[in-house]
C-alpha cells in the first residue's frame, strides 16, 4: 500500500551504495577468482575480500581522528588495506597494475537483481541519487558498468566527510536545494538510518541479508522507526506510489 | 571523420550547460511570456532576460573578487539580480512567490534539438557529465525537466568557483579520477575552451549561433586550435566514433 504521507512530500531518494545497492561481496569474490585463474595467481580471495571490508570502517574511523592529515577518498583507502593484506593473506606475484586492476574492482561490482528495474521505476517520480562512502569515480564507473541510471552522485568525498558523519546528509539535502525532510535515505543499514533521521531526513530500509554471505550479523531486519520497510527496490518503488 | 586519436584517448566529456546544451534565452522568454499573461502581470519579458543573463558574468565576478564573503550559488546571484530588475523594469505585482517561480525558470529550460539525442549517443561511449556554472540543484531538476541524460552532475558549485577559474576544470578531472587530457570540455564559448585547454583538457566546440537571439556578438565560430569543432552534438558524436 502506497504511504500517501511520504510520497508526495519526498522529492529526492539518496541511496547508500555497498550492500543496499551492490553486492559487493560475491562480486569482488568472483571477479577475483576468474582473474586469479587467468592470471595464474592463486590466493584465498573469499577471505581476503571478508578482510578488506573489514578494514572499511577502521580505515574511515581514521580518518574522521586525523582531520588535519586531509581527507582521503575511498580508492586510497582501499589500496592502501589491500597492500597489507596481499602481505597478510602470502599472495605473491601481484604487479602494481594487478593491485590497480583489484582496487577497481569496487567500481565493477554487480547490482542485486532488483537494483536497476526498482530504480528505474523511483527515478520517474523522483530524482535518484547515490549517497556513498564511495568516491565519485568509484560511483560513476560502477553505474556505467551496472547500469544505475542516477541522476546524480553524491558522495562523501564531496563533503570530505564520511558517513555518518552529520555534513554527509545535511550537505546532500543543501546540494538538492531541499529541507532534509524532502529526503529520504535509503540503506540496508540500520546505523545509517539513524544517523539521517536525526537530522530530519526521511527514512525506507530494504533488507539485504546476504550482503555478507555466511558472516552476516546484523542488519537482517529494520530495527528503527523507519518511514518505509521495504523487501526490495520495486516493493520501494509500490509503497512510494510509482 | 571520426578523430582516432582523441577519441581513444579520452573517457569523459564534460559540458558547458547554458547555451550550450539548452536555449536559455527563448525558455525564459517563452515562460515568462505565457506565465504572465495567465497571471495578468505585464512586462518586457524579452528585455528582463536578456538583462539578466547580462548581469550574470558581473555577479561572479563579484563573487570571484570577494573570497572572504563566501562562495554564493548561481540560483541566490539569479534572485539578487531579478530584485534589482523588476524595479529597473517597472514590472509590478509579483509577490514572493512569483519571484521564486522566475527565478526557478532556469531550472526548467529547453534543450537545443541535438542535445537530448547526441548526448545519449556520447553516453554509449563516455562519461557525461555537466561542467556548469549552475548549483547542483538546478543542474539536476533542468536534467529532470528537459530528459538530458548526464552520468553526473558536476557543478561549480562543487568547488567553489565560478568558471573560467582553474579549479573547476581541475576539479572535474580529479572528482572523475582522470588525468586532466583524458577529460573533454565541450562548449559553445571560446573562452571556456581556451581556459579549459591551457589546463590540459581536450576542447570541442558546438557553434550555438542562436544563443542570444538578434544579440549575439561573439562565438559564432571556432576561434581557437581546439580538438573538435563540430556543427551540433550529433556530429560531435560522429566526430567521436560513436
Amino acid at each position: 500500500m502506497t504511504d500517501r504521507s511520504v510520497s508526495s512530500d519526498v522529492k529526492a531518494l539518496v541511496f547508500d551504495v555497498f550492500g543496499t545497492v551492490v553486492d559487493w561481496r560475491s562480486s569482488l569474490i568472483a571477479d577475483f577468482t576468474a582473474w586469479g585463474a587467468k592470471r595464474g595467481i592463486d590466493g584465498d580471495w573469499e577471505g581476503l575480500v571478508d578482510a578488506w571490508r573489514g578494514a572499511y570502517v577502521p580505515s574511515m574511523d581514521e580518518v574522521r581522528r586525523n582531520p588535519a592529515r586531509g581527507y582521503l577518498a575511498l580508492d586510497t583507502l582501499h589500496r592502501r588495506a589491500l597492500d597489507k593484506l596481499v602481505v597478510d593473506f602470502r599472495i605473491s606475484g601481484l604487479s602494481e597494475d594487478d593491485l590497480r586492476y583489484m582496487t577497481l574492482g569496487w567500481h565493477r561490482l554487480a547490482p542485486w537483481p532488483d537494483s536497476v528495474s526498482g530504480l528505474t521505476r523511483l527515478k520517474s517520480k523522483y530524482v535518484i541519487g547515490t549517497l556513498s562512502n564511495g568516491n565519485v569515480a568509484l560511483l560513476t564507473n560502477m553505474a556505467k558498468h551496472a547500469g544505475l541510471p542516477w541522476d546524480l552522485i553524491l558522495s562523501a568525498e564531496l563533503f570530505e566527510h564520511y558517513k555518518p558523519d552529520r555534513e554527509t546528509y545535511l550537505g546532500a539535502a543543501h546540494l538538492l536545494g531541499l529541507e532534509p525532510d524532502r529526503v529520504m535515505m535509503v540503506a540496508a543499514h540500520n546505523n545509517d538510518l539513524q544517523a539521517a533521521q536525526e537530522l530530519g531526513l526521511k527514512t525506507a530500509f530494504v533488507a539485504r541479508p546476504a550482503e555478507y554471505g555466511p558472516h552476516q550479523k546484523r542488519d537482517f531486519k529494520a530495527e528503527g522507526n523507519w518511514d518505509i520497510v521495504a523487501g526490495d527496490f520495486n516493493d520501494l518503488a509500490a509503497k512510494l506510489g510509482v
